[in-house]
């Protein structure tokens, strides 16, 4: 059963979901505004045609209405129900058109009849209506008035940013995106889940600070990397896209480009231990941001935790991808998943015993009372946790050997240090697998 | 079919089952007595309360007699029967009780109902008896006398080694213990295979110098290790903890901390040739003195190769690990095991082979004559160990490459070395897997 | 269907196939002339007698002719009609025997009764016939006259040897052997794929320098590595040992010594995407020249890729391995998995991408119009290539990350070049796998 935070997700998810977003304009900024009433985002605009590597900011895209009449007046199509309806950055037009002319500017899905598409035209002016292939079939010959009252013109690309200081420099990155028009997993679910893992984040103890951005997809991870990268590559220890996280199928993994980060490592660790059913892909499944943070030069160790992978489910990218699709008990799995990769990240440090040869637990009040099943794992965890600390091995290695999760270890972790049985071995350096 | 070794090792083992042992006392010293008939075992004394890492050397226990009489004077439990009837550790008593408070002291298993299980208390002050489950059920309502005439006290942690001196300093460690009462394969295997081991390396030609040790399980490791760590850890190259090793199942084996130590990699050779049907155990399931000898900072090269392994039996810790459950055949395979490991070790060099290409072997009659199936499976051996002799690999790195056992080499080797085909390359570093 | 490489192939080789080659005489020389009509070989001859690493060059063999004469004077066996019937190396003899004594010197297979065996015996002085197993049971008792007009003296070793520069002094070796009398699989395939490809590599752009040779084998090749072992050493940087390529069934692969040389890496990357069915044998599998080429102190980056492997077919080392067994397809296959083996050699260099994060592609064109199934697997392989393109990988790497083969990522690389958004990384060293 899902708790509060699931419920409070899911409705966060609901206010936000029918503003009409993409890669700029004031539908970004409007979602931002929302995220902006729980968490302090500093929101950053950056100005149409600034050069960020190899790409520049496109134009700003604004949208007001759209609209398909047919010969009797009537609203065939109509952007106030659905901005799925409206290619995404459509030129205005204003005009009459036949049904052969309309039709090269329409967009549906032969294999999904319900089914409204998500189409996008960013780098090539164009305009164009997505409809269902069952309404399709039923536009008749004739005259049709297509009209977009839309604006693409020179403005800014727009982000949200918060940076949550910890006791050290080195930081733990999130990174979600607010491009996506009325769709829910992908993509309301990466915001919605983002933002209640900053709240949280910025109300406990932290060893790491957190950079935790909301930008538009691709575009806005390279333009936030181009004005970024020396920092984040200095300080990033870790770090995950999120995107994909709200429905209740099975949870999903990307890595990042050899598999090999501390990212890799926490992720794969937490989701073996509590979601052991979870599809494993690899980097060449990749389809999101780690196309930038992870390419050459850039090199973040950023993975992704999802439930259905982009790409990977029917309702994918269309109208199908809506409120019913994702759900509380989705969005708050997700939720603690990262979390927990979070606290295990945290806690992440390499021990080393204090003794030579086993302690004696008995003297110390180390063995439980009560000898019970439960009782006898704790004390069997305890003494691989001690054989295996031997400054070699950070947390999640142990977890990995001795198949204890990190989170079981925490309390060990404590009753050890207590007795001065374990200490930390103090080298942080980034941790390959 | 067994040979007289087997026989013998037998026979030892019949004479010291009697005895009661336990981790200190007059049964380890009688059992050390016996074993110095055959080996020149040096038997040290260490005194009660003894600080030993993180542990003190316990009082020495010993015990003369113990019964339970009911009402009627009949000795329903006797330790003169079976010293298993008594907890190990037990303080004096001689009190009359009732059946319930009786109760109270009593061990017994309810699945297995004809065993007296094998209990102690070491570290805590207690007294129990043991009894079969079936035994208990019969057990009236009324008075019984529970008697103990044992002695807990200041006295001494007994142990016996044996330093047989080798060409170099570099040693090969054997440890076993001597702590167990009336129990034949955990424990009085270990000893008895490892005495006829020890016999047999005092009669061969060594390289190597070999540390012997019989001590009492845990706190003798201990014990012995603070006593012995630093030569310990600069000369012993690889070592076996010897232990149940009597009865006729499969091979066990439990590999050091991380597997990867030149006792692990002959344990592993050896056993892949000999026994493929070996059971291969985790370092998570330890459970002997490779708990102390590959701990953190003791980090000894220590594996254990077994028949059935400890906690893995139905006998284990009751009275049915018995005469019956080991065998004159089970202790010999045992023994041939461990000693091919020894003399697997004592020949394992790095080769080079003297010559550029191939060498023309029929030149120098080592092509056989008689062109068979066996001679042409020596010839190809021959090539395949030349292939491979080119300094960087060991013997048992050979072995493995090519498929074929290092004592099946020797012959080849032999004949190799006296045509001056082959060197040995003078690098005696450790050598990982 | 086969080609017109595949059909000049098989013409040469049934041109050569009447031949009687041995390890030396002058069928070597005579199918060396016949190959010098192709290639410009250089004939070398090693006088008999010359130290070679452990061997010495052993006596120079000519046979003009061979029969066994029954009583009526009937040619029972005829070397004029098969060469294999007689042992290679055989003594002259000029002799009535009995039926017994014949036997002694006649070799045949019982379980092939229809085969005329190859026999040799180069390293000790012997005559003998080879005939069929079924006309052997035919003899009757009686008289023979056995019959071998041979000639064995001083002389020389023959071998051609062709040096094909290229840009760099870094070399490709090919190696194949021209010893074996009327046999077409094992071994008249390898010289013709062989000279097919000299030719072939004659008439391109090279950046690397081609040694090639075509050696009576094992004494062949220990000749001329004793010769020419320190430059070998320093320049070659992959070859192939080029044998057994002419049938048409599964390919097979025998690695060098350690499976980790460039020559290794090419051959599987080339054979897992064009023949995913070879057959991957081991190391100690090989029984041809790599014999000496990687043994220990030689370590030449040598393997084999061929069809049918010597000494797992039927017909191998018999009068069945004809001019039936092999075929133009069959040939003409091996030549081009060596060629490509080749080609792949050429371009694969490591490459570093020239920009930050993806580039964008659209604006360069790279995008193609029609977006097709086709069309997308390049943008994807091209995408993939870029990721990493990180200047640690080889072309070779890439394509086993990426599963492209490589030849399908020279017009991606071509096309990234001329758009600037890659570079070569100027680093030569030998690539491990």
């Amino acid at each position: 059963m899902y708790t509060i935070e699931g419920q409070l997700q899911y409705e966060l998810l609901k206010r936000l979901f029918p503003i009409c977003r993409s890669i700029t304009g004031d539908g970004v900024r409007k979602t931002l505004k929302i995220i902006q009433e729980m968490i302090p985002l500093q929101i950053h605009e950056v100005r149409t045609g600034t050069k960020v590597f190899d790409w520049e900011v496109p134009k700003e895209w604004n949208i007001r209405d759209a609209y398909i009449l047919d010969e009797n007046g009537n609203k065939v199509v109509d952007f106030q129900k659905n901005n799925l309806h409206v290619v995404g950055y459509s030129i205005p037009i204003n005009k009459e058109v036949d049904l052969a002319e309309l039709n090269q500017h329409l967009y549906s899905l032969e294999n999904q009849p319900d089914a409204i598409p998500y189409i996008t035209s960013y780098y090539k002016e164009h305009w164009g209506f997505c409809i269902s292939h069952n309404q399709r079939k039923q536009l008749k010959e004739g005259k049709y008035r297509v009209y977009i009252d839309s604006e693409l013109k020179d403005g800014f690309l727009t982000y949200g940013e918060l940076i949550i200081p910890g006791n050290t420099k080195e930081e733990i990155f999130l990174s979600t995106y607010i491009c996506h028009p009325s769709m829910a997993n992908n993509e309301l679910s990466g915001p919605v889940v983002t933002t209640y893992l900053a709240k949280w984040i910025a109300s406990v103890q932290r060893k790491y600070t957190y950079r935790i951005i909301f930008i538009p997809e691709t575009i806005g991870s390279i333009t936030y990397l181009s004005r970024n990268l020396p920092q984040m590559r200095q300080n990033i220890i870790a770090g995950f896209n999120v995107t994909c996280v709200g429905d209740e199928r099975a949870y999903s993994f990307v890595p990042s480009r050899y598999g090999n980060t501390l990212a890799d490592k926490v992720a794969l660790n937490v989701l073996k231990y509590r979601h052991p059913d979870f599809i494993r892909y690899s980097y060449l499944d990749r389809g999101s941001d780690e196309r930038q943070y992870c390419s050459p030069g850039i090199d973040l160790p950023i993975t992704s935790i999802m439930r259905s992978k982009y790409g990977q489910y029917p309702e994918y990218h269309t109208s199908l991808d809506n409120l019913d699709l994702v759900s509380p008990l989705g969005l708050q799995g997700s939720y603690e998943v990262l979390k927990e990769c979070v606290e295990v990240l945290e806690k992440n440090e390499k021990y080393k015993t204090n003794c030579l040869g086993e302690p004696q637990l008995g003297k110390r009040g180390l063995y439980p009372t009560l000898s019970t099943i439960e009782s006898s794992k704790i004390v069997r965890a305890m003494m691989d946790f001690i054989s295996y600390a031997d400054g070699t091995n950070d947390l999640i290695d142990i977890s990995n050997i001795i198949k204890v999760p990190v989170k079981d270890l925490f309390p060990i972790i404590d009753r050890l240090y207590e007795q001065n049985l374990i200490s930390v071995v103090d080298e942080k350096s980034k941790v390959l697998i």
